[in-house]
């Protein structure tokens, strides 16, 4: 018996874009859907109570964070991840595989899942080592010689046995194989789990990353194996920027009897490298089950990868970046490729614009405050502005996922498309 | 033509405590009530659909703050501190005498409002130049020799003219004076003013206080006179803790046209000092106007205020405390007067504890979340910590008021007063 099911509503003509309908014991998740981040157990700076205003249909939780604080069987004991968070849709939890990326070579390397970070694209394609600093006000604009360019300790020991971190915040260490993964994961109680894997780095070269492969390939039957089966288990496309590794990573994948499929690892160095490596391997892919790309969001990502048959994605970037006073504009409102639909703010070209973030928005932040009062709070240090940024990008990207999905319905999803991403 | 008009619905039987209704432009408050403070154009961690969907009456927002970050006369452009904030209900704004008090006095012999500031209470009675620390997870539990108790440079200059500040933020000075002050509360366009007037330190002696009572007494008729007469202003008895000089300041702002009567200033060095003026001023007063009681209100002093004839408070207390990890509780989960009503939620007790905060209590926070996940999110340092505790606070604060207001209805007001604080 499978834990979900998985329906494709309408297939569209034009690209490899599909309306699906995933069924989960907790209900279900209309696709294509950009799945709000929840690491700690909390879409940062919302309550669940925000959650379920916004109708956000589900979340990602963090098995790796939740495993140290605070910890899976105090969480298991306390009656599952869905009660702890107040949260009563599906939950998926990744497998705690990435963070032998995000600790590991992100750190080693100073690198993202797609490229270099130099200090000019930092703030827009993430940067893990920033991560303690965005609680609160504290993070600050990267400067040239900043410490977050320069390459740091790589806090992961990896074997064919698994892999051992070395938390940044204690200092200790801490061992995650796919049977404790899958362990850990059936604590949390979410709907949807991920086989344990390990990402690699753009930097990794080939042989490295087809020995990396190979191991997520055996920690994937092992997932199998151990995962409780009324989860229902992801296995994940490893391979990095190589077409071979990623084709023989997909057959191995596609083979196995997952209820869905991830599409993980290094994406190259660029967004181009991006498109090409789904188009390596979702072609391949079966229609029956559901595809997720883990860690990407971004408006034009979502529509390339939509394009390309991808369902679901998980990113923290739409929250980030409102913490950090970017928030999301329409093409109807200026938004575009150039400036990455965003609007800074801080700018004080903001101070007495009396207009909403986006006159076309109609999130709870756009019905009631300007633009002058949102950079008041940004200015003054209120704590306010964190959710009141969160909710717009939060609303604005799941009212964009709906329009993609309504597009496609209606047979109009190319001209979305264009719409959005044909303007300049 | 008065700008609000006030109504005694009904006198407590056996104390000075009444049930009575402001009304304004922007709607009726119900008395007694604690203002839910605003300083920088929102209650901090919340936005205004919060406010709205908690309920709550009317906000206070502080004139000083405000005149510095954004402006006044931002805001008048903006079309006012309503609109600007997206709340609708009535708005008090203070003067700006009271940072006399805080940037100064304050400062210099490091005191709160009612006396001494020792590290073991600085938390429960607050302090002013922390005030700073406690946006994010900035603020650490004082130690012995924390700089915060230690004497400051006194950042005020008062003389007969007026009042000149020097922002802690940007080191500039600024005047203040009433005229000056009736400016800049009609810009904002708040319904209920304060006249404009210097707020002493418990270690002023006699001669000093009285120089400011007199002071504060000429810059009350000026007040009166330069206000916007579509705003209602409140004039301010000082006089600390000298029972003829509270007597004096008490005749003369009586017998001025205010169309309420506002009580500011030191209150001695304990909560009974306070009771004490209030017992040398209320009585003293007409019953026809409103009273309030400046920058006062936790559990105790509420009930003990309203009994002495106190109409409405305003306070920072119950959202300041939350964001310290301090949540209220009631007497029938636990809350005395020993603890304060409240609990610790850092407390590793709390750690696996699946009950709401106060298991009485109805608030959104409590309707869906555990101490265990208060606790985590505070430990892990996640940003809507801050709102869910602030919301619990608020909430609990707002139903305490509505539950005074319904024993004074019903004539069960000191029964109320003994459950809260009989119980030990």
């Amino acid at each position: 018996m499978s834990a979900i099911s998985f329906e494709i509503l309408k297939p569209d003509r034009d690209t490899r874009a599909r309306l699906g309908l995933i069924r989960t014991r907790h209900g279900d998740i209309e696709t294509p859907y950009l799945i709000p981040v929840a690491t700690m157990a909390s879409v940062r700076t919302l309550g669940s109570d925000d959650l379920a205003s916004l109708g956000v249909q589900c979340t990602l939780a963090n098995t790796y964070h939740l495993h140290l604080e605070p910890g899976d069987e105090l969480i298991a004991r306390l009656g599952g991840l869905h009660r702890f968070m107040g949260f009563d849709g599906p939950l998926f939890t990744d497998s705690g595989g990435f963070q032998a990326f995000s600790l590991g070579y992100a750190r080693e390397h100073n690198v993202s899942k797609i490229g270099n970070i130099f200090p000019q694209e930092a703030k827009s394609i993430g940067c893990e080592q920033a991560e303690e600093e965005e609680r609160g006000f504290g993070y600050r604009e990267p400067k040239k010689n900043d410490c977050r360019y320069k390459k740091k300790e790589n806090l992961t020991r990896i074997s064919d046995e698994g892999i051992s971190f070395k938390s940044p915040s204690d200092g200790g260490w801490h061992f995650l194989n796919a049977e404790k993964s899958m362990k850990i994961q059936s604590n949390l109680g979410s709907d949807i789990i991920m086989a344990f894997d390990e990402c690699t780095s753009p930097l990794s070269d080939y042989d490295y990353t087809k020995k990396a492969m190979l191991r997520s390939q055996a920690w994937a039957e092992e997932s199998l194996r151990f995962h409780d089966k009324s989860q229902a288990v992801y296995g994940i496309i490893q391979g990095g920027w190589f077409e071979d590794l990623r084709l023989q990573s997909t057959q191995s994948t596609i083979a196995q009897p997952f209820e869905g499929i991830a599409i993980g690892g290094s994406l190259g160095n660029s967004k181009q490298d991006m498109h090409q490596v789904l188009d390596w391997t979702v072609p391949r892919l079966d229609e029956e089950r559901p595809r997720h790309l883990l860690g990407i969001g971004e408006i034009d990502d979502l529509l390339e990868c939509v394009a390309r048959g991808i369902d679901t994605f998980d990113c923290v970037s739409p929250t980030r970046i409102a913490r950090r006073g970017s928030l999301l504009l329409s093409p109807e409102s200026g938004g575009s490729r150039d400036n990455k639909f965003r609007l800074n703010i801080k700018s004080s070209k903001f101070k007495a614009d009396s207009g909403p973030i986006d006159a076309h928005c109609t999130c709870p932040t756009c019905r009631s405050l300007s633009r002058a009062y949102l950079r008041h709070l940004y200015v003054s240090r209120e704590l306010s502005y964190f959710r009141l940024a969160t909710i717009h990008n939060l609303y604005f990207m799941l009212r964009f996922m709906e329009d993609i999905r309504k597009s496609i319905r209606s047979g109009t999803f190319q001209q979305l498309r264009e719409k959005w991403l044909g303007c300049s």
